[in-house]
């Protein structure tokens, strides 16, 4: 997996709530009543099962904004890790290492959770042409976390939101009245940089969009045969995208249709966190 | 389930940051360039599996952030719901409708995930005296609304953060030399209205534990017949809590022990989200 | 000119900032001294030079935060308006009227300068295929309403961000060590909605992304002739876009060698404040 | 020029909003993809015609905030640059320098700009009196930077906002009944360090606003013969600003009638941005 | 006590964060368990010591955030009450008042303990020409609110801030040489709108000032027959002020000397808080 | 006293609010003018009178955020002080210890006065059981750290808002039924970690209340024979705790009854200012 990084800048605010969630009004009671504010410990967080690593920046953050004094190595984002694999170290004080730990963890198995999830759809379609990406469909106020994890995973980006690229759905075909109305209005108002994608159900409105000259369909809920016919009839001339309640049963014979992507909302909806936990040495 | 409140003061900056997430730099560009701004619209959203519902309030508040002049109608949060059942409609502005879907039925399928697979494990445990807990194993920034999914589910809710309860853990025990020494420190610092738990692992440090007159005792990761000679010394004298990757398919076994709380951080840390989904009639 | 809308929640949080900037620690000491509560007036804010009006929302929103109770009614965004004309009319508070006056008009007289000056190149273009552009050289933290005022004014919009879109430029191009390694190593990481614009200053150049099949070509600093055989080179197999210092005097030229985009860092950067003022009736 | 200071935690929160305005959800995808992490790079900002420079500091805090690690030299804050003056030195990690470019540009081009309108006017009235004063008409959000940048320039600050300082204008005449009820009203309410200035158009209004003892009077959109008469009438009782369209051409025969300031609107409501620009040496 | 007014959207900050520190994580726990949401009740705010009422725009403010639909009625701002007196009455939902009641009593009391103690003072220099003064020593991040207090009691306010007023002391003129420097360094940078007071210890320094033709001059911890002939010098040539340590028992024969002006530094830092109790008819 | 802290990260917003509230616009306009970037200075710290010293961190945390490479030392945090005493020395930037001063001493000195004051009421009641507790009668926003102060000077802190412990008042009970209903009522929300306190004002009430196992009842406004009465009742069974204007006069017999816990609301909402000044040697 390559590295792909995400500013301090923008994920700062997201750890420092966190941080600042957990603490809430008065700190952390218990380990502020017993640890001594010079104790120095080590800390070691190993996965407990294997996966694809993400978060590891958000998780470093969460150990630096309690204590910049603390010191830190870890794999890169994106590692694969087997289990028992060690993550990340963490040296200096003991409190802060248990103030911010719970944070740390949280972050990291729920991203390291997409990346893994991702990952196993990756492989399951490799050697076909389908790339596998993600969705809208993320936790509030985590997007940019969770569609990094996605690519840390090997999968790739649809739009980050509702501004950053045009998808004509059912409900706005039905306003304006017919397909080609809707993507004219589009093209009157956006501009160069932005692309246009449109949902079709059926055969007869991808051949309707395809006289348009978008640049990507989505092809929503279509089974096998239909999706066949459907990138036969495309034959390249725009991205193909294939979505619907597509799982691991389900993506290698999707992916076999030659369609280019294949979107899954369960990638960030609901993954299974990644199982890994910190050992202190005190 | 009992309805379960959370301010509007305490909900709105959640949401308000989520919109602006999905709106991004420009807005919904796809629906301004499509939608008149006076095209109104019906929405429903509905279950399209059975469960408990949760999240009703930021959702409708997605709305009406959007456009407070939406008219919403919805069932009460925690209600169970059965698989085509309707949970909300809106009418009014359709643009409006289409700019904060994403978002409602991002948090409402969360949450009802969380209150769902609580449910379920409430319901594993019926008859027993075991109450199902949540953990802090929450997502980052989200806190409050997914313990209050867990209450919605039938679960009682764990500490809320490092600040409101004392647990002392394995590593806070090394560091003050011994239990007692740990106990004793804490009660030097904390007020009269903050409550103690002391997490053990062998029935000797329960034996250790119950003689300083803590309110709780977590038994952490042990096997049944461990746990029911754990309950049998405990005798009511304090509360008692099971704790360590316990699941469907043990939580049981564990709740028959007469344990009185049984947590499971998966509740939080991977619950699937439940589907639900938004029809438009324009 | 069409309306081009900006949700309530992107621009609040602008023009409360901006309210409290001028309203400082204790508010109008002015107003407050000498104006009663109760006073009631009618204020008429007029254009005392004719040009396209853009921050017509912002401007009542500044109102509004004011005092919720003030009436307001006004001239679409994006509407031509002669010298004298009736913009907006606001009745209600005196107080509240002159305490947001000063922000009202900062933000519509220095929106419709943007407007305007758009307007005047879109009409010097008109006839020809090119479509006047925005740029990034926006004033900190107010791109979202200079961008809309360039759309109202009838030019369109480039990236709002430099995560919107990739614009390869000679240092990217210099580091990567050729055109085509640059825009493979995007590609290998961008999802199927960004588009690619890469610039360049020389036919040469040129020759070398069309064969890279890339969505756009920036043509920098390039004269009339050579930006004539650029556009036969690329004989619509991308878009064209021309940029470097054009302005009022040249971009009729520019426009007739058929460039698809005239990108003017101007329009944001250097624009003039449309004479508006407020008049009022106490 | 002065050196003119601007404490960081006032500009911090300006200049990290830029920032993220740029980034935006998923930072720079162009930077990110083709530049290494660890490559390093040189640049240099230079002014591509002679003015007066502002905005040093929030232009080195894009670079700092981007990455603290980043090695800038610069000249002071209101130094004169000659065209092709090298105005800072930035070395460090390529990436960083080429994400904040443009905000860091954006700033110091407009502030700059700003600074050296105001230098001109300074300039255009020497030998007089006169000196040269902003307005409030400054750029929302920006108004601290924007009236450094007129300091810098070699002219003064009018009020920051309506809460420092008491300007009293014709409607609140118009409601007090009188200038005379106007100025008593405000006396009551106010602290002896705020002063008062009155507008006047007449020079009736000025005879009776001199019988109250102001510490400042207004004079407004008066001709020239006009203006003498009045700045004889004050004969130095009080401070005298004269104000309403005045430009570089009018100025001067301003400034030659005596008066102590002369306010100017588009000092910050229309400058031209000063064209400075970046090369990067990778 | 004349009413003084504060803008709602300065004061909404203070309000809603000082109801999310009461609210914390979870809510009113107490009141949401026991009280049902359509309960009704009435409340009224009394108060059980006479004074000055102050806070009375913020304290609504609690009210109507936690619930909008709530119906209140308040004295005016500034109110002198008697012991047993009605301030507020508030009508609605039982949950909303028991919520808000803490912030607004804290609110109301801490606010009108300032405007009482002011009011005292006033009172007690009453036929002298002495003003009672606040300090910059207010609460953190309440400066806005008890600065008005002062108004309220009667008092006028000082600075309110580092950045409104030039107020020279000791040290600054330490550095500059002499006192003539330190002025004249000021001059040179400061707006015609911005006062200078200076602060002198001695009949010496006094001459000095006197001599530079400044706004003001604080007479800093003299006794009475020296604030005496401090007077005697300034013939009213600038406004001066007393302060050091003024209290009850010493402030009327310090207003006997002729001063102005009479700085208590105690009326914000420590007043008592005015007894006021929220009965609440269930 | 012990050292007792609080983590930077929940104290930084107040500071920097503070810091920002007294620099308003323009910043320390005296200083800048009058004082070089380069003057450097030692300033010290001291008390004027003795107390219990709390507010040294955010004092600290004042000098550093105004000019990180000041050198501080200083007592810690709870130390008891003499007259005299020198608290804190900085070293470092002229410019940065005048503008910081007053928003440090601001904090130190209210604190102080918070933990001086309860230190006096912990050495009225030494030797008798009882301990000195806070309420939520403090300064808006302001909570943590004046709990905090209260903890330095010896005492202990009872809630920290409405959602971290349970507090059934007459209210309550009102509109409960019974005390028995309240608090069965409370019981089915509440998790384990969540302890229950009832308000009583009769012998009557308590004995309803101790039949029901709660963990505190707070004895309100009880002459000092009922009082006495009341923990012969109780007998251990919980905690108990007496309030209703108690004071430095009245604490100690009230301590002599046995009770667990004194609470008393003029800790924080009226203490005196503890006399601490800065003096500067440039």
């Amino acid at each position: 997996m390559a590295e792909s990084s995400l500013h301090p800048l923008v994920i700062e605010p997201i750890v420092k709530a966190a941080l600042l969630e957990d603490l809430g009004h008065r700190g952390d009671i218990t380990t502020e009543s017993i640890i001594p504010p010079t104790q120095k410990a080590k800390a070691v967080m190993r996965a407990r099962k294997g996966g694809i690593i993400s978060g590891i920046d958000p998780a470093m953050m969460a150990f630096k904004l309690t204590d910049p004094s603390l010191t830190i190595t870890a794999v890169a984002e994106g590692s694969l890790a087997e289990s028992g694999q060690t993550l990340m170290t963490i040296e200096g004080s003991a409190r802060a290492i248990l103030m911010a730990e719970r944070v740390a963890l949280n972050l990291v198995q729920r991203l390291s959770g997409i990346a893994t999830l991702t990952h196993s759809m990756v492989v399951a379609v490799k050697g076909t042409p389908a790339k596998i990406c993600c969705t809208r469909k993320t936790t509030p106020n985590l997007r940019v976390l969770e569609k990094r994890a996605v690519r840390s995973g090997g999968g790739i980006n649809h739009r980050f939101g509702l501004d950053d690229g045009v998808l004509i759905k059912d409900n706005h075909i039905a306003v304006a009245g017919s397909i080609r109305d809707a993507v004219e209005r589009v093209r009157r108002r956006i501009g160069h940089m932005v692309r246009i994608e449109v949902e079709v159900d059926t055969l007869d409105q991808l051949t309707e969009v395809l006289s348009l000259g978008v640049d990507a369909v989505l092809l929503d809920n279509m089974d096998i045969p239909t999706l066949k016919k459907a990138i036969t009839l495309v034959k390249g001339s725009c991205q193909t995208e294939a979505s619907g309640n597509i799982n691991a049963d389900t993506v290698r014979a999707v992916a076999e249709t030659g369609v280019d992507l294949i979107s899954v909302g369960a990638l960030t909806h609901s993954p299974r966190s990644l199982d890994i936990g910190l050992d202190i040495d005190v």
